[in-house]
């Protein structure tokens, strides 16, 4: 036996029914990515990893746990990295991106529930994934009906904490956000046994701040005319930083914007003069989801830019670093920016996020936007009323894709996207 | 031109369509509730108010505005009812429970939306309800993602008001819930520009709890071996409950149990004998919905107990009387009943709607339980994997049941629900 499946049997997974995924996931990821002409060089190190994605970093989550050392799994972008962080433990996203694990979740929810849902629950009970096996603890949120519902499912067999995200961003929801921080603080604290010291918190902060910066610098990038990169691996990039470890995923992601900004020196494009820019706003895309991106970019055009959890959402706000603040004073500005900062259509009223869009479909010089919606996401779909209206008064195209994990509609997508971008011309 | 349809006119309303509505319901009110053996003949009460029910409220409601009065309209029983009665205004329900609404409010949102939330939309943007015309304001709330959303559309056209209700209830939970009806009485001062005085709350608390111990009366008699009332007339009265006149409801109720104790006296039921004993729990049924109730009391089973907003929920637990109270006591009193005693699937933990419906079911001696749910309400089509792993534990026969407000199921459901019934002998 390899030393993968020794890892896994030992993690108690269905090694087995896994294997499935494992044939899969390399071609997939072949067709998908490394198909691609032109790729910049430091895209290696993403190969890498994907290649073994349930292989080298479950390895390392274990061998931090070994060393004594807690695994703290979320699944939203509201919940601050920063904590675990600081009292010493590892953070891991655990939203789930494949239809793999859709029929498992469909075992225990129902059908209309969307597919990132019903692929984290059937992660977990099919015992098909190395991190929802990994985690000590599974911190969930409320910040939709299907969550906030499923974590009391998902707490029959799995370790976890809640956050009560508000739905509102007044000033008494900033206070409330302010106390679930501190609440999360002592959780993490209990888990770890460590205490989250003012320095550790600060230290927490930078170090995330980098990984921000970093993805910052690399959407950069695809602000230029002629863009270095293709979305594809912003796109991986970004699903990656959710669970590499946060220092070494900056390093190498500044790595290849050292190499992207040579590309903009010689003005090198990865797509096809006149190739038409796309920004794709709405639900996240967990990783292995690469669809939409897919579709789209096969198409000849260009995905500019996320307005996503899985996009400009995760990194574009910092949290104020400030070498003199006290733990209240760290808190409220985690709080600022984990609320104030990303504006998900669980929010009432939600103007903030379409103010984003129209903002980057102008700094990203988008053709056409694609509002993106998993199928029973009531909260996304709903707000596509607004998004719509407010594009189509300013003249920008639009066009509202409702899409799950499986590829039966890729055909019917592929027509109604290509006649979307042509229409662009 | 009848007084009906010039009042309608007044209201700017689209009377042509709104006659499509006025030409069905009296038919659809005889087919299942004139067509009743052995009513009481308090139900005659009830006959009056549905048989003209767009004319006779909307007009006492108008007469109200026109001597300076308000009239504010809620989609939730956690608005609390008291707080518009002290200000001198009339609170009247405004949820929708027919077919007819839908499809306006498929306009503005997702078809995946659950049928009551499209068919208050529709009811008011296609202006065929008059309730819809005549309310000042519309107070909404954050109970669920579907109504969250579609009250930013129907901001759009009319003046809102929205209730942020925790996600959870821990001490913290209930002193948010304090400050939100301590919001919702400024804004109702600033309606009515009438102040809430602690008399008037003191009131308005004693007003709306007399209704709920006649409505919790009424309910007692579904107890009896020998059920003196069907299903569906404690529907309707519940249903009529929501906009009636409260003192008025009140009154009409208490003289229709007198009579239903002389029925208890003479061993009179509404039922064949061993007519199976059936506890809806679930989404509310919004008047007209009487889809359910028709359908289980056709097949000669009788519907005993309703574990729902349109039901037990909205009746049986009173505000605390206190004569001494002062206004911040009063609103805890408040809190603590609109947070504390309504168990409904947008909580997280809500294992104490669970408890309920094991608590209702032996209470009204249920033969077995259906758990409804209307389509695309997440909340309760998730929640509904507890309670049916809970009474399949205790040895309760459950079903679960997911429809709409169209009839295209009627007949699919009256075989499994007969099925159903059937095995419960």
């Amino acid at each position: 036996m390899d030393k993968n499946h020794e890892m896994w049997n030992k993690l108690g997974m269905d090694v087995e029914k896994h294997d499935m995924l494992c044939e899969v996931l390399p071609g997939a990821f072949g067709d998908v990515f490394l198909s691609q002409e032109n790729r910049p060089k430091g895209m290696d190190y993403w190969n890498m990893v994907v290649g073994d994605i349930h292989g080298i970093r479950p390895a390392e989550l274990i061998e931090h746990q070994k060393n004594g050392g807690k695994v703290v799994g979320t699944f939203c972008i509201h919940v601050p990295d920063e904590v675990p962080i600081a009292a010493g433990a590892i953070v891991t996203g655990l939203c789930s991106g494949s239809q793999f694990w859709v029929p498992g979740g469909e075992k225990k929810l129902p059908t209309a529930t969307c597919p990132l849902i019903k692929a984290s629950l059937g992660a977990r009970f099919d015992r098909t994934c190395p991190f929802f096996r990994i985690a000590d603890l599974f911190v969930g949120e409320t910040t939709c009906d299907g969550k906030k519902k499923a974590w009391e499912i998902l707490a029959e067999d799995a370790p976890m904490f809640i956050m009560d995200i508000p739905q509102m961003k007044r000033d008494e929801d900033f206070e409330k956000w302010e106390a679930e921080i501190k609440r999360y603080i002592k959780r993490i604290e209990e888990l770890t046994g460590n205490k989250v010291t003012e320095e550790g918190l600060r230290k927490a902060i930078h170090i995330v701040n980098n990984k921000r910066k970093a993805l910052k610098r690399l959407n950069e990038f695809r602000k230029n005319d002629l863009v270095p990169i293709s979305g594809k691996d912003v796109l991986i990039i970004t699903q990656v930083a959710f669970y590499d470890d946060p220092e070494r995923t900056t390093q190498m992601i500044n790595k290849l914007c050292d190499e992207l900004e040579e590309r903009v020196k010689n003005k090198v494009s990865v797509y096809k003069p006149g190739a038409k820019r796309i920004l794709l706003t709405g639900t996240p895309l967990s990783i292995p989801n690469w669809k939409m991106h897919h579709i789209i970019e096969s198409l000849g055009a260009a995905v500019v830019c996320e307005e996503m959890c899985t996009g400009i959402r995760y990194s574009y706000k910092l949290v104020e670093e400030d070498d003199g603040a006290d733990m209240d004073t760290m808190v409220h500005n985690l709080a600022q920016r984990y609320l104030g900062s990303i504006n998900c259509a669980c929010f009432t009223p939600n103007h903030a996020r379409i103010d984003d869009i129209v903002r980057l479909a102008k700094e990203y010089k988008a053709d056409g936007v694609i509002d993106l919606n998993l199928k029973f996401c009531n909260l996304y779909d709903t707000e596509g009323y607004f998004v719509e209206k407010e594009l189509n008064k300013l003249g920008i195209p639009v066009m509202g894709i409702e899409t799950d994990y499986t590829d039966e509609d890729a055909e019917q997508l592929k027509t109604r996207i290509g006649a979307f971008i042509e229409m662009l011309d």
